[in-house]
């Protein structure tokens, strides 16, 4: 008899004690699991469970038959303690929350050892993909050297709706909103602080070290506008929002922002509230895992995964990575850029482009607007190539300016 | 200090030997791990691992100091003893052998949890695409009921080669054997038979029970013309050679055939070499997973990944099923069908067709053919539609009968 309590008892939290007390999942799993507590500051008096809510930490703690801790808090604190003292109680943790584990992943998963417990956290990337444990160990032969992915279905939903319906940014979010999709505050979503985490999670993973999330270059879809993304239809491209991470000589390359993808490109036909995360690694080549990234069950289903693999195989193999990684602002790629002028003299534009550039793809345009593909380049020099344009036809004439992937 | 035999240094096994012998392997997965012995019946004379091959394989079995024997032979004789008795002197198992899992996984299983020793089989299916272990361990609070999957590298490259290039079934497949794609005898690949062991070995994993996969309805693309894939490609399809199953109530529906996908389906941007698996869960939805799902290094990587697993993990949580799955021929879902027909006189052929189907999408074809695809119903009934079709036009006049994906 293995017994879990939930810590949290929100969307997920939720989820998870109804899969573990729903009917025939005891049978189906051949493992006899309970859910002995569940702790939460609120009450839920109309709650089937609402006989193991509690609001004491300590219950939990001091209850020597709870074997796992389940943590839905999410935030830093007080889920961050919370964790702590479970493992160094000797219980193991599972959790879905990806801004504990970005920020004190290796922290935590050294408590975790010394404590002989696990840390596992699949649902905190990808929701219901399977992510966190293929790379940890189906990909263990394999040097795994770039990660990228879209990696929040609300700014995939937003950018989506935007491409094909043609909505406004504004209207798509609130649409989000309606649905349930966003926040009622919706900035860690559309500023990319959610991609942000959960790159530097898979990053931390692949590569071996915690990486501050907090450095990682950061871009959200606000400044994304309908023009951008017909104009990028027009050149064969889609707009999405990206988290990337390579691995350069040791350190770690990594950014997210919206990307102009060929639509070619494997992560250009993720749409709607659909995640994907394509992994290049060294024997392998490219693997891509798709699906829902977010959601009650599919995310809770992740949780309950982790809890069955601590309660079959002990945690055996449970992810870890040490402290210290390092970032470098370096792109080691070269890149293009798509970049939309807004001009009043088209002809004197078009010379100031040239004079700049000097060749560069003209995507066709309203006679109000100029956008143009740059040719490859590193980083800084194109960079520097609009910096030229910016002093020669007035800097907030650069209306936008997005990264282009090179296939 | 682990010691590995391979057996069979064909491709894969090969693979296997380069990586686990390659620079810098041991330091990247801190285990001291080493090939002991190569069981060939070839000598390899210029190889640098020729010292290590033998053709006794009671030199592997007889020698404690092997811990894990790679079987990539091949095939079902002499695999399946040399697994058998290697497992039964305790040594675990680790195979790419799709053929001999898909004939005695149940059977070979319970040998090795009799005999405390582990079978895994990562690369059997998918070869690079991390699979077996997503869906045996991350998706188990999931009730997995149905997976559909281009599972051939070879048949996908040939059918995407008549797709862009407008080439013949004949010369897409020279090129495959030019290019090292396709075996001389290519008949395992384009007559579905690779696909068909590859879905009983999924099929098996996620409902829980041997399949046998001689009695998998399977179809090939050797009937596959050109100018199906140009009507499909008019009403908006791609034809995918697709491996399909489905839990109904207990039992198993299976079928390998080509399939015309909408081209909003998920599978349909799968191409060339690529291979890619989509699972539908309880909680997860629907989930994907893409790669190479052959050559060299990716399914090496595979094998590899599944020995790291049982040095450091003891090989905790390997798949298991049970003998005796039942298979029903019975599909549980409405169907479509496109049908072409060979036609001469035009209005006739019309009027027949709607004196049995009543209402069917036409596609706009050239004079001579007549193509359209039918409404949805159940496959019997379709099927009776399209004999009473037959015994009007002629059996022979309806040329083409591919079944329609409805999303």
């Amino acid at each position: 008899m293995k017994n879990i309590a939930v810590m949290g008892f929100g969307t997920v939290g939720s989820g998870v004690v109804e899969i573990i007390e729903g009917t025939s999942f005891k049978e189906k799993v051949g493992q006899d699991i309970s859910v002995k507590a569940i702790l939460d500051v609120r009450e839920f008096p109309d709650s089937p469970y609402s006989s193991l809510i509690t609001n004491d930490f300590n219950k939990i703690i001091e209850d020597d038959d709870i074997d796992i801790v389940v943590e839905t808090i999410g935030g830093i604190n007080p889920a961050y303690e919370f964790t702590v003292r479970s493992l160094k109680a000797g219980k193991s943790v599972v959790t879905s929350n990806k801004e504990l584990v970005a920020a004190k992943g290796a922290q935590i998963m050294q408590i975790a050892r010394e404590n002989n417990a696990s840390y596992l956290f699949e649902a905190s990337v990808g929701g219901g993909i399977p992510i966190i444990r293929p790379l940890n160990n189906c990909l263990a032969a394999n040097e795994i050297y770039e990660i990228m992915g879209i990696l929040n279905g609300t700014t995939n939903y937003i950018l989506t709706q935007m491409i094909k319906n043609g909505q406004s940014f504004e209207s798509a979010l609130s649409d989000a909103q309606k649905k349930g999709y966003a926040e009622r505050d919706p900035s860690a979503d559309i500023e990319g602080f959610d991609t942000c985490r959960k790159i530097a999670i898979l990053s931390a993973l692949s590569y071996g070290k915690q990486i501050d999330s907090d450095k990682i270059p950061t871009q959200g879809i606000t400044k994304v506008a309908l023009k951008d993304i017909e104009y990028a239809d027009k050149a064969g491209y889609v707009i999405k929002l990206i988290g990337k991470s390579k691995k350069v000589n040791g350190k770690v390359y990594a950014k997210v922002c919206p990307l102009m993808l060929s639509k070619n490109h494997p992560l250009s036909g993720v749409e709607d509230v659909f995640n994907a995360i394509l992994v290049k690694a060294s024997a392998t080549g490219e693997v891509m895992f798709y699906g829902k990234g977010a959601g009650k069950m599919p995310t809770a289903s992740a949780v309950v995964a982790d809890c069955l693999d601590i309660i079959k195989h002990n945690g055996f193999g449970a992810p870890h990575w040490q402290e210290g990684g390092e970032l470098t602002c370096c792109n080691p790629d070269k890149v293009k850029y798509y970049i939309r002028l807004n001009i009043t003299d088209n002809h004197r534009a078009e010379k100031c482009v040239i004079a700049v550039f000097d060749k560069v793809s003209w995507i066709d345009t309203d006679s109000r607007d100029a956008a143009f593909i740059t040719f490859a380049a590193k980083e800084d020099e194109i960079q520097e190539c609009i910096d030229k344009l910016g002093s020669l036809i007035g800097k907030e004439n650069i209306v936008s300016k997005i990264q282009v992937e090179i296939d």
